[in-house]
């Protein structure tokens, strides 16, 4: 079974490593290049890799709150565990295939379990690049929330971290066909695709793998009705939300980093399209219903924020404002369209925010980019990139697709997916963990969970 | 109405700063000055913006904790909302006002919607600045909170962002007649105010912008008893509380960073001053009623940290801890006349831990300033720069009150500031918001909110 | 008695600083030596201390989730103010026993309350130790909650602060026998003693203090039965663990930052380990029990994370993951060995995450050091680096036990350090501090606490 597969590759790997990493010691002619190294830019790029890392937190209480109290054990253990678990495939397997040397522009080929990464500049890259692989896998963890079996989950972790993140990754930024100078979009005289921080190679990817997870999984009980109406299914914590989306809004300032002249635009284009994202979701569904909703003005946030990961550092601040004001309606339609069309049960609405905003930031692009650090788009007179970006959309889409249902359709006839009725309406924090969110024989007389 | 202007003018502002912008990318000859940036300060300046932007969610927490269960959405939603407006309001008017070309030293006149600002360094003080004057708007959330209308909440966060925090930062900073080397106060023979990191231009405009608000609003039902004396309400999670205050700490290495020299001074007189408050302040309630308090632990904390956020590049560690020791005792005092005396219902202590405290920061750079970073106070013989502070004391105090109360005043009486007694009565959440913090039917059994 | 003279201490202590501090200010010629700072390495130095700053909110959080809400406050208020305490007792005396001019090797003898510090280099040092000293202390709390009187603990807090971190560390790093280069160790032709980030010094340091300090307090009521076996007391949070958690993470690539050619060598190898750890610990368990525990998970987390400590910048990312590895099941069968065989009560794990892992960090140095920054282990053929890492081991053992016990004892006999039944069976909150975590008629219907 693949179920019981798992561990012992995960030991195995540990073993090969050791092995592999071993032989590198005694056998290899360590060469410093160090004072190749721009020590100062590596500085920015590992805090702000600390930064992203710390997203970590912002989805795990994000995604708390949006669920229910009984499954809030479950959601937190995947979304810690998430972690490790791509950090050993990405060690062992995806750098490898993301940044070796390429074969044909389809993925790297070389420094399999970092064998070859001898270089402090390496480790830099691992380090930044890992964190943006755990963000990818992170965003699928909300969107089968509250019926998917751990160790399912766990499985796909190590392989999104493994083979998913890294080969999109390698077409885009690590020298493959859709991003490299001498790829194949530039050999046909289109300029390269450009995502400079990754609302396709990270939140595009992951949003579309967690469309193909809940597409797989299948909603939970009680969302949709027999007439095929939808419930809303309420979280358990909206303080967990909001400190979550500012610690997301917050480690996204090391997500879209850059350095040198440009660490003031990038920031700037960050907080703007962050903060109209928020105001205008909110506005949208003030004038709507005629209430404040936070929840909405959260995603309205993140929307903005994925909306401005591709184009941050070849935009003025002004498109910024627009991509977020656009990117809120945008996540808004789609959240319906998912929920109410395709009848997809998102309990955190992870494939508008990552998924479909990811790709109107590749879009955005292709429209606003004005030349700065030498991307041109509509705006600057040029017609082709928008072509480029539109082929990257599309690519993303069906890899992300493609690879996401593959996944969790093996996964669902290797070793089973969903957790069980009783499971369910028990909540799997007991039968899966053995543990409560909140327990109640510790608590004080009314005073309860916890979020 | 006044309320309905609101969206209308966001989205006024959005088209005009995007017509504004567009035209500036096709009319304006860039010419970069990249090379005379300073590119490793401008990485701490944006790091350390960052921390700030932080704080952001320690207010959050903070505010949210201290608050009672049945309000804690309306106060996540204007906690989290007030960045998005004064953001876009900062970036439309405020940068402007405050750091355009002075017009005798009253107020910027030129970069509205950043349309000057082609150059990199823009974006980078953009950016420090905006974190800025967002710690100043949501000061007020927490006094202002448990009755108040969010549309109302909204529109002064707008302002604030477009008036208030900028005009008397450009006084202070902006070139403006109370801190420039060619200002008014200097020409006529006083040195120049200074505020090294906003005790006066951040802590103590929101804090008496807040003691305003709060003024109009009047107090919650069940503060005040017939006779004129105060109940305590308690607040709803002192876990909450705690975290909020360690955010706060962490972010305000941030708030007082410098580079160079002085980071290392920045830091110890942050965390000395903020650790002595927290200790002072618990032993006087020690020693009064016998318990341990923590929520005035954490007060003291944010008492010392504002306390020195005025002085922290003049004074050496030991003026740290004075400034820290003396602020809790202040802060307390004006806890009990803010709430005894004057009447005035504050749930969360803004006023005297931003406002009042806040002048204890002025004041204390006349006082112990050794002439570290070109500032003398008494300690180094110069008797005249306490002069400047006391103006610079008075100024704010009268700035800040002023346009508090036009602007609440103005709300008051445009569209309504205060919820009807029965929203109250039930919390704001449900009326407001359609939405409670906890929602009772996702929780297990027993398993309550979550703060 | 003991308990009153503390916060006299504490008054007397910032009255002698300030008579020290004020004498130099004008007694002492201020000869900067700024050019020969490293500015670029301070920036990196600070922000680092900033995250490590950051664990506090780590520690708190995790700390309440592990424990019972009636004792909630009690935790916050502990995890609180030892920072402020140690601070000041490490402003006043352990620096300089620390960092002064050794005597003998033995302890540090100049620069008590900072009097000697006219020069901003030693600023961002102090910060940077500081903090590390604060992490030291924290630990303890854990281990002694749910039963400890609040002003016994605080005094623990002043004396950790002032001594027993600081002399410990100044044998180590401060130029004592240990670690200096002209050191005992090194004159009888050992190598010196190497722990780069402290998995002696501070994480080991903590855990024995802590296992001393558990040990005198005794355990909770309820903890164990007649017959001598033990029951588990569920914590009343999940969500605070797994946010703790990651905060402690997050600020760990602070408490192992390099500057340089390795600061990627350092992140890489803290992330690797501290996920390998998380994973190895959830497996070993789910193939005992058939669940997966995120709690577990957690604590392998930090226990790889406590490994990787001392040898950070020593060794390859391979040996990163195999001491994460190893860390797991040392950490599990130690918390074992504490409960069932010493008797202990340690309701976060402390003793055996900090304390076990923190000598296996220590030893690790021995074996897989391969000559990375100047240090070589077994792994690099040098047999004679794990003689002075076994010896620093038994070092570090005895000093914290021997202080520890020391120092709880007196405490014991001088003030008392155990709450009284009465009060333990209601909950520390009330008794001590007057307030609870979640207050009851605060809360909404059916909303409780909040963690």
């Amino acid at each position: 079974m693949l179920r019981r597969l798992l561990p012992v590759t995960v030991a195995g790997l540990l073993a090969a490593g050791v092995l592999a990493g071993y032989n590198v010691v005694f056998a290899q002619e360590i060469t410093s290049d160090a004072k190749n190294l721009d020590q100062s830019a590596n500085t920015i790029w590992m805090f702000g890799a600390f930064l992203v890392f710390f997203m970590q937190a912002g989805f795990a209480f994000l995604g708390a709150g949006l669920i229910r109290g009984k499954n809030t054990v479950n959601y937190m253990t995947k979304s810690f565990l998430d972690f490790g678990m791509a950090s050993l495939s990405f060690w062992a397997f995806g750098f490898a295939l993301m940044w070796g040397t390429s074969a044909l522009g389809i993925a790297g080929t070389t420094n399999f379990f970092l064998t070859d990464a001898a270089k402090g500049q390496n480790y830099v890259d691992w380090v930044f690049q890992m964190v943006f692989a755990a963000t990818a896998a992170t965003i699928v963890a909300g969107a089968v929330a509250e019926r998917t079996k751990t160790q399912a989950y766990l499985a796909y972790s190590f392989m999104i971290g493994a083979i998913i993140y890294p080969v999109y990754g390698h077409w885009v930024w690590g020298g493959g066909w859709l991003g490299a100078d001498a790829g194949l979009l530039v050999s046909i005289g289109l300029p390269a695709a450009k995502d400079y921080a990754g609302s396709g190679v990270v939140h595009a990817v992951g949003g579309f793998v967690a469309l193909a997870g809940a597409a797989v999984v299948g909603p939970r009980i009680g969302k949709y009705n027999a007439d095929g109406s939808a419930n809303t299914l309420l979280g358990h914590s909206v303080p967990f939300v909001v400190i979550g989306t500012f610690i997301l809004f917050f480690g996204w300032f090391g997500f879209n980093i850059n350095t040198g002249d440009s660490i003031g635009l990038n920031a700037i284009n960050t907080l703007l399209a962050g903060a109209t994202g928020s105001v205008v979701a909110m506005y949208i569904v003030l004038v709507r219903t005629g209430k404040t909703d936070v929840l909405v003005a959260c995603n309205g946030a993140l929307a903005g924020l994925v909306g401005i990961t591709a184009p941050v550092a070849f935009v003025e601040p002004w498109s910024a404002v627009v991509i977020g004001a656009i990117a809120a309606p945008i996540m808004l339609t789609s959240v319906k369209v998912i929920e109410k069309v395709f009848k997809i049960d998102d309990p955190v609405s992870a494939i508008s925010v990552h998924g479909t905003t990811g790709l109107w930031g590749l879009l955005a692009v292709g429209i606003f980019a004005n030349g700065n650090n030498g991307v041109s788009g509509l705006v600057a007179g040029n017609s082709l990139q928008i072509v480029s970006q539109l082929i990257s959309m599309g690519v993303v889409l069906v890899w992300a697709l493609g690879t996401g249902f593959a996944l969790f359709l093996a996964l669902k006839y290797g070793m089973g997916v969903r957790a069980t009725r009783e499971e369910e309406l028990e909540g799997l924090d007991m039968p899966e963990h053995g543990l409560q969110a909140y327990p109640v024989d510790t608590q004080v007389a009314g005073a309860g969970g916890g979020g």
